[in-house]
């Protein structure tokens, strides 16, 4: 397999993501790793930290789109750049999976309009690990791709979401919730109230109903599932709360884990192949992490299977 | 001041109560409290805990409503219930306040249907403290009464918490943000989208922009803004970090402060009278302080800044 990396995106870029690299190579021969980005900077540190010349391929980019241009015009207009280039390899099947911390709204639109939804999809989202103080971890989405959503997208991200689940964290038959204010069917907002019957109704989860606010942590659910706007707050407010505990010097094996940034990236779920954007600040575990789940992404043929249930 | 308290409300009624009754007395004299349920069991107890005679009144009720109950219907048919005759006597002008720990959802119609909002505001509101990273307190509202809201909605809680943060909190001109999912005009969902040009043009608050989940704990306003899903999602993920923290022992000064049980309750903003919603586990601490709470809002004349605020 070969998995292409995007290595001028992210604050860390170049640097944290070669030591990523080397730390992901000299424990995993499965990939090939397409290295895009300007030869000049890279050479001098692949040699530094002796990545293995036989694990990647560099793809000299000479453009760079900046955390703050504008997605659509910046793709168009930076043919050149590493991430347009990036997915243009994914989409004439030269790679099997692109990964970049770089601009998160370029990253979406190039999956929408260069590698597409999945047939039958409404709306591809993007989801996050959630720790659980039992020691087990689930899956939160949508984390802000979509900030207004209908209740049939929310039953796709509840179907994508279980798959996701399934073949990624390895969790049988998992457990699928619906963020809400209350407990009962018919609580909540609009939203809500709708979705629910929907999920309830969907013969690919396993609806466990009502995940309260409160319950988010307490592995209620493997997946939860709820519109971008509710689910970038509680994934940056967990953030937050991870950044207060550094401050004060609070170290628990449980809230280490809301250490965000060494998960890597969240994948972005129904589009046709395996995209992840990473977190602006990641370092090389990030990097290591991302590269790991792109590998898994890639064996356990989770987008066939997303495709498949998708079929109508 | 003659303030109502409903004895028979609140998962540790009546004792508790008595308890936060005799703190309260004990370091305050301002306010007579009317303490609404069943004499039988609430003069042993008032006994017992050396309450002052001069300091309560007893009001006999001789119904309760269940914090299952319908609140409509519990309303209507049980009008010898403690809820009830506290909602009676506040709109009477027998009472000066009313506070219950008791069926929150009969608490909010009671306080829509006998106590009615004041004149122009669209939806009342409820809200909760935010204690903040740096020492200071913030509020957010609102926190699950409007779990559908539109901007005209928003922009009136952002009135109603700005004078609330002013004349309890006593913050001068204090900041009010708009929770959202970016930082900039123009980022969010539609409702944050349409939410931002009322309140920047909104002439009785200080707008200070959008708040993202990352920011709602670091002090960057005074007044935190959304509608009732996510501002209840929100306080209780909070509430369950502090839950998290208990059971692994960990306490900081700061941390600490997310026990919001001790706050007391959720003052009904936007009606015409104090109404408090307790929280059902409060105990003496929490009603001692709704009972402060109360005594502030009728000292500070709050509810007259409101009306005249929302004077055409």
């Amino acid at each position: 397999m070969n998995i292409a990396l995007d290595m001028m995106g992210g604050d860390f870029a170049p640097e944290e993501l070669v030591k990523g690299v080397r730390d992901y190579t000299s424990e995993n021969t499965a990939a090939l790793i397409s290295l895009i980005g300007d030869e000049q900077l890279l050479l001098p540190l692949l040699e530094q930290y002796k990545v293995p010349p036989a694990s990647f391929k560099l793809i000299p980019s000479t453009e760079v789109i900046g955390m703050n241009e504008h997605p659509l015009k910046a793709l168009k207009g930076k043919p050149n750049s590493s991430i347009a280039i990036g997915f243009h390899l994914l989409s004439i099947g030269k790679v099997d999976a692109f990964i970049s911390a770089g601009n998160t709204g370029a990253m979406l639109i190039g999956s929408l309009y260069t590698i597409k939804p999945i047939e039958g999809i409404l709306r591809p989202t993007i989801g996050t690990i959630v720790p659980m103080e039992n020691g087990s971890q689930g899956f939160m989405l949508d984390v802000g791709a979509n900030a207004d959503c209908k209740a049939e997208h929310l039953n796709q991200f509840a179907t994508l979401g279980s798959l996701y689940a399934q073949y990624i964290y390895g969790i049988e038959n998992p457990r699928v919730g619906l963020i809400n204010i209350g407990e009962e069917e018919g609580k909540g907002n609009v939203l809500a109230q709708t979705t629910y019957p929907l999920m309830k109704e969907n013969k690919d989860i396993n609806f466990v109903g009502n995940v309260e606010g409160r319950d988010v942590f307490l592995d209620k659910a493997d997946v939860l599932v709820c519109e971008g706007f509710t689910g970038n707050v509680i994934l940056k407010l967990a953030e937050s709360i991870h950044g207060i505990m550094e401050r004060q010097n609070i170290h628990t094996e449980y809230f280490d884990r809301f250490n965000f940034e060494e998960y890597g990236g969240t994948p972005v779920l129904g589009v046709n192949k395996p995209v992840i954007i990473g977190h602006g600040i990641s370092r090389a575990k990030a990097y290591k992490n991302m590269l790991l789940l792109a590998q898994k992404m890639i064996e356990t043929k989770l987008l066939e299977k997303m495709a498949t249930a998708f079929k109508a």
